[in-house]
């Protein structure tokens, strides 16, 4: 019952998919509040801080449910199974460069607990799970599509950051590690993508989850921007302990 | 290291909890995109059709996570087990109100293939399964407090889609069975968040999944009017075997 | 794919399966280590103590894993999935027997921690939960369907325990409430199996798992006997707190 | 809570589990009922077809319920974790060796349809998937400290079987490349052990996990070879299709 495309019309899905990232990744820098917030407003270091948090949160689910891609997985399409495994060993630990950065913003671990993620965190990890888990297997390649190559899209906004709060790049080696494009992996993805997408669904399927997952990291992104104005704004807030970094 | 809350406050804990669910609904029902429309402009079954359809997605699961949670749960509060366990069984094959309602419009199963579910549903859905399976089990019950008693919030909105689609009452059997107030239900969750939240974080987690969810819903039912205005407007869809209805 | 069975032959189908249930119960009550023991050899309460704390562990998962069943099943067979839920919610706190009778034994809670489970109750727990997420979805009752109903199978070995420790009846509600005949229940379990099986491997299934989880609870019978034989024999044993109750 | 163990004693628990490992080899390969009927009986190809079909089945989970591991993982031992995603990478599709040794004997897929797993298989499968996800994370090492080291035990076994049979190198590429030593493999099982078994439960569980995984399979090779002496007699049997290889 799978609706076979024809292998000419394949380099065509794969274009309009990257079309469909760049408009996608174009309408959030231009229009979400997170983006003109960065590039329009002032901040402190508490907005940073804020978004290394929930960072942490989301980042340390990855490999896991990347894993769980390749654990559900009744189709014997072994290379990509491997991709699972082999992506979610690379991606163990990522979460300790959140940290890492967090503390270098002359935070001491014992200074404070972790709060929980916030709500809209819990969300994208909740979708990330659900979509590695149930439907289409392929479809979490939507995901990495655009979290993988990034720097193209946000570059100008980690600039700004970098620039206002004066930090080194060593204070930024989640962001600059993730955002840069890791050849070797943006190759693989587009690989899988491109080999193993066959039918309608599976397309469908893939830029169903690059899209949502998108607006999903938006949303927690504008939960961080909300979160940074109440605290400016001397509200109680789950991550007052941040107001020692001013 | 759970805080406990004096037992004094606990009835404090939950006006104030039924308060937040009169907010939330009542800020959803002035401001949401969907009950806007619903109030203030035309319509015609499709629109009906397109959230029946998404309901029927959402509800399959209602039971599933609802056991889930009991099957999860490490803590031996036997009571609240038994009570998701019975949950569960009374909210199975619900989601078949939601098709009968559907086919009532003058559909025929052998009509259409149910599409998949739109990707703000399955967000809803994923988020759910997520909170029954991960965190303070408890939380659950945040979501239950909203969706079993919510006549007294959309009442007016429902009645206004019976009038504008003339719809008998045997078409709207899932609104109507939902939306009124189940009174042994609604009994037993407000008993089951009185006799066991006694934690601060059991009460955060109880708001956190009832303002979440709820939202959730929310966005779900904004993408039924997307949809909807899409359709009429003559756009692609999924959903274009509702035409029928016209 | 499924091959359906000629409708007449339902009822000797059900009769091959309950001929093969006493057919196995006699095979163990004749030749399982732990049944002639108990009937030919002397023991003291530590022999029923350790069977109670494997006991206790094995039944505290049995409401999961039925739970679970209905949670996974895709096949909208609603009745048996409001069995599952029904069975699950009666089912609950089960464990709480055991460990009644086992303190009953003259134990304090704070005389012991309780062991982990022995190896074959591990396997015994493991297998259940497979055969309840995996498979066909009603394979399930043939485990409920041995479990429900053994008075007639073991009730001599029961008499022979409660003489030789001279138990009150109170000191086995556990073994007395789950192997007396409990008539709605095993009226229930024939009716979901009556109702449901209609395929060779549906019949096939059921009484593979009502062989397969027969032999594993023989097996966790037969390391209680070893561990009591350990125990006795002045053995290093994690159930040492068991001296006690000589 | 976790007894730590003197850091001295560290060597110590490693060889006594090494020793164990021996020991429990010696017994099976000495004592069980398969180990004796292949040194001592005559046999055919369909004992060694039984043989490929059951480890098909069983191997296939292997890398799925060692990427559970590292999924379920609360600890952040990325070591650990990363071990268990590299190591399910490289177990995928070795099933695929059975298979093709299976197919080597003459057969052809189009033959036959694979039978499902016996039931023992099944049970050895379920432990395999529990012990993955419960308890202990590190105490999978325990099955594959026995797994992936076997050659020294079973070489005997192994060179019956090709004599018997006239087997050519190229018909065991599943046992030929799992029993001999996997020096690498090895060495990280080891070290994985001796890295991060630090408490009395860690080798407890590491020992408890290969003690019963390596009975499980012993379980699983009687049965194969009941279901061949089942056949060799003429009864009726799902691997009736390998009678073709006499």
């Amino acid at each position: 019952m799978a609706v076979q495309i024809n292998q000419d019309s394949l380099s065509t899905q794969f274009r309009n998919l990257k079309n469909m990232r760049d408009t996608e990744w174009a309408n959030l820098t231009t229009n979400a509040n997170w983006a003109k917030f960065i590039l329009n407003e002032t901040f402190d270091a508490r907005f940073y801080g804020i978004y290394l948090l929930e960072t942490y949160h989301y980042v340390m689910h990855n490999p896991k449910h990347q894993a769980l891609v390749g654990a559900h997985m009744k189709e014997k399409i072994f290379k990509y199974i491997k991709f699972c495994y082999e992506h979610a060993e690379e991606e163990t630990g990522h979460e300790m460069m959140a940290m890492h950065d967090l503390l270098s913003l002359s935070l001491e671990k014992e200074d404070f607990q972790i709060p929980s993620p916030h709500p809209n965190t819990e969300v994208f990890i909740a979708y990330l799970y659900w979509i590695s888990t149930n439907g289409n297997p392929l479809q979490r390649l939507g995901y990495s599509f655009w979290a993988e190559d990034s720097y193209q899209y946000i570059g100008q906004l980690i600039d700004k950051v970098r620039t206002a709060l004066n930090l080194q790049k060593g204070q930024m080696t989640f962001l600059i590690s993730h955002a840069t494009i890791d050849e070797k992996h943006a190759q693989e993805i587009e690989e899988m993508i491109n080999d193993f997408c066959n039918t309608k669904d599976d397309w469908y399927s893939v830029e169903k989850v690059m899209r949502t997952s998108l607006k999903l990291q938006s949303n927690m992104l504008d939960s961080v921007l909300s979160e940074y104005l109440n605290l400016k704004n001397g509200g109680a807030s789950r991550y007052d302990f941040l107001n020692k970094l001013l």
